[in-house]
C-alpha cells in the first residue's frame, strides 16, 4: 500500500519526527481561498507565518495573491531575498536593531508596515531618511480582540496625521482582523475612521481583513479591499474545530514513530513539546490527532515523549508503528523543524527548507 | 548603569527578542551541582537537551562532569563532532534511519544508549553489527512517572537477558528518574532488579538517577553511580516554583521590547508562543516572569506577541521599553532560537549557537 511504502521511506531516508506536507491539498487549499477571495472582489494577501517558506509564497502568488503578509522583519528579508516585492508586515517594528534593518530592506522592495503608536512611526522616519525612500505605513486597528492595534477610530486618525506629516512616510491604509461576532464593531471603526481621514485629506489605499476563521466572512466588510490569512494553506485541529476545515483538508502531518508501550494502556511517540508544541489549540483534547488511532489522546509531553492514552481505543500501535499526527496549532509546529518533507500523489517530491524561521528580529 | 547599556546593546545589535545568557551565574549553577555530586559520591552526567551547546556541555565537563546525557541521536553527533566522547543517550532510538547513524556514531565514539522493549534492542543489535563494534545499552525502569522504562524488575531483567545474548550488545546497567515521593520504590525496583541481574551474571556498571527537581536527593538512592540533570545550568520559573532555584540562579533571560499599549492596563511583547512558548510550566500563572515589572503578567499569546496584563502593576512599561523574562521552562525556550548571547559582568563576551537545536532524528 502506498501510504505504508510512503511511512516506511520517510522513516528511513529522514526519520521521525518529520513534518511531512501533501502538495496536492497545499493546491487544493490555495486554490480555495483564491476563489473565495475573487468571489468578493477582494485581494489576497496570505500570511506567509504559518510556512516561513518562499517555495510556498510563491505558489500562493503564482494562483493569484497579489502579495504576501510577514509578522517579522527577518521573515519579510528571506521573502524579498527570494524575490517577491509586495509584501505588508504586520507588526509594529521597534528597536534600532530593525530601524536599520529596515532601512536595509526598503532600498530593495517597497515593503508596507504597521504601526499602533507613535514611537514606532518614529522608528519608521528614521528607517526613511537612512533609506532616503519613503517608506508605506498602515495603522493597525483593533476591533475587539484586544491584541495589537488602537482602540478608537480618533487614534487611528490621529496617527495617520503623523504619517502625513512626517517626512519620509507614507499613508497606505488601516489594518483590522474583526472577531467573528465582531464584523459590525469593526463597520463602524472603519466608517468612522474613513471619514476622519478624508478630513485629513488622506485616502486609505488597503483597508486590509484577517484571519482563516474569517474565511467565510472575506468581503463582508464594505470597504475592505484584502484579506490575509495564513493557517489555511495546511489548515490544523484548531481549524477542524471551529468549523473552517475538514480531516481532508489538513495538508500537514507530523510522522511518528511509537518508541515505547511500557504499559497496556500508554504507548510513548517521538514527538513531545520540542516538535508538537505545548499550544492548547484553543482549549482541545491533548496535543493532536492521530489519523490511525482517532481514539488515541495524546495526553502530556516531555520535551521528546509525546504520552499516549489508549485507555479508550481497542486498537493499539506496536512498538516501531509510524503514525501521522494533525496538531492543534500547525504554524507554531512548522517554527519548531528546518524543513518540510513534500508530498505528491504520495510520494516524496521534495524537501522545502523553513527559510524564514529563526529569524529573531 | 550597566544594565541599561546591555539593553541598549542587545537591541541595537542583535534585536529582540534576544535569549541572554550570564555566564557568571551558569559557572556558579555548574559548580553548585558539581560538589552537590561529588559530596554524595557520585558521578556526574548532565542532560543537554537544555542548552544543546558543546561549548556549555565542554564547561560542565571542565568543571568535573564525567560526561553527558543527550535525548536524541541528533544531539549525540554534534556533541561528538564536537569531541565529546562520554555520552549517554537516554532515548528509545527506532527506525531505520536512527539505527544506520547510531552504527555511523559508534565508529567515532562509545556512546550508551537505552532501551525499554525488545524492539529496540533487535534494532541496537543490527547497529553494532553494521559498526562493527558492540554498543552499550542500559535498562530504563520506570518508577511512578509513567513516562519511558519498564515498570516491573522482571522485565528489566528480561531485557538484560536479551542484551546478554544479543550478538554486538553490551549491558551497562539501569536508568531511574524518581518522582520526588518515589524513591523508597525505586529502591525497592533498583534492589530487586539488581538481584536479579547477578544471577544472570551481570553487574550494572551505572545506575543513573535524573532531573534537576531531584538534586536535593543526589546519592539518595543506594547503588547510583551517577546522576543527569539539565535544568540547572540556566534554571527558570519551574525551578523556582519547585524550590530549587532563586531569581538570581536563573542564569538565561529572554530580552524582549514592549511594541505596543494600546490600552491602559495592557501592552504587547515582541515575544509570543514562538519565543516563549506556550509550556505552561506545570501550572504557573502566565507565560513567564518578567523581572522589572513582577506584578504584570504575561497572560496570553500570539505567535509573536505576549499579551501583558498590567492591572495589577501600578509601574508599567512604556512603548521601547525593553524588558528581562524568566521563562516558564527553559529548556523548550533555548530550542527556539538558534543563538544564546553570552554575557559575563554584565558584557557581552560571545554569541553560542545552539548547535544541537532542530536535529530531528
Amino acid at each position: 500500500m502506498k501510504l505504508d511504502l510512503l511511512k516506511e521511506r520517510i522513516s528511513r531516508e529522514f526519520g521521525t519526527p518529520a513534518v511531512v506536507i501533501d502538495l496536492d491539498r497545499v493546491d487544493r487549499n490555495i486554490g480555495r481561498i483564491q476563489a473565495l477571495c475573487d468571489a468578493a472582489g477582494v485581494g489576497n494577501r496570505p500570511h506567509i507565518k504559518t510556512h516561513k517558506s518562499p517555495v510556498l509564497a510563491k505558489m500562493q502568488i503564482a494562483a493569484g495573491a497579489r502579495g504576501i503578509t510577514c509578522q517579522k522583519l527577518g521573515e519579510a528579508e528571506i521573502m524579498v531575498n527570494a524575490g517577491i516585492e509586495d509584501i505588508l508586515v504586520s507588526y509594529n517594528l521597534i528597536g534600532a536593531a530593525r530601524s536599520g534593518r529596515l532601512a536595509a530592506l526598503r532600498r530593495h522592495a517597497d515593503v508596507t508596515i504597521c504601526a499602533d503608536n507613535p514611537v514606532t512611526l518614529a522608528a519608521y522616519a528614521e528607517a526613511a531618511a537612512a533609506a532616503e525612500a519613503p517608506i508605506g505605513v498602515m495603522i493597525e486597528c483593533d476591533t475587539g480582540r484586544k491584541r495589537a492595534g488602537v482602540e478608537t477610530p480618533k487614534e487611528a486618525i490621529d496617527l495617520a496625521r503623523i504619517v502625513r506629516d512626517a517626512e519620509g512616510l507614507e499613508f497606505r491604509g488601516l489594518l483590522f482582523y474583526p472577531t467573528e461576532s465582531g464584523w459590525d464593531a469593526a463597520q463602524r471603526f472603519h466608517d468612522e475612521a474613513v471619514a476622519g481621514l478624508r478630513t485629513l485629506g488622506l485616502e486609505p489605499g488597503i483597508i486590509s481583513t484577517g484571519g482563516t476563521p474569517n474565511l467565510p466572512n472575506i468581503g463582508k466588510l464594505v470597504g475592505a479591499t484584502e484579506h490575509r490569512a495564513g493557517t489555511y494553506i495546511f489548515n490544523d485541529r484548531m481549524m477542524i474545530a471551529c468549523g473552517r476545515a475538514t480531516e481532508e483538508d489538513c495538508a500537514l502531518h507530523v510522522f511518528a514513530t511509537v518508541v515505547s508501550r511500557a504499559g497496556p494502556e500508554r504507548g510513548i511517540l517521538d514527538s513531545g513539546s520540542k516538535t508538537l508544541t505545548a499550544d492548547p489549540g484553543g482549549g482541545l483534547d491533548g496535543f493532536g490527532h492521530i489519523l490511525e488511532y482517532p481514539q488515541a489522546r495524546i495526553g502530556a509531553f516531555a520535551e521528546e515523549h509525546g504520552f499516549l492514552d489508549l485507555s479508550r481505543t481497542n486498537e493499539r500501535p506496536d512498538v516501531g508503528e509510524v503514525v501521522r499526527i494533525i496538531p492543534n496549532h500547525v504554524c507554531v509546529v512548522v517554527n519548531m523543524v528546518d524543513q518540510l518533507i513534500a508530498v505528491r500523489g504520495g510520494d516524496i517530491v521534495d524537501v522545502l527548507p523553513v527559510a524564514a524561521r529563526g529569524r529573531l528580529v
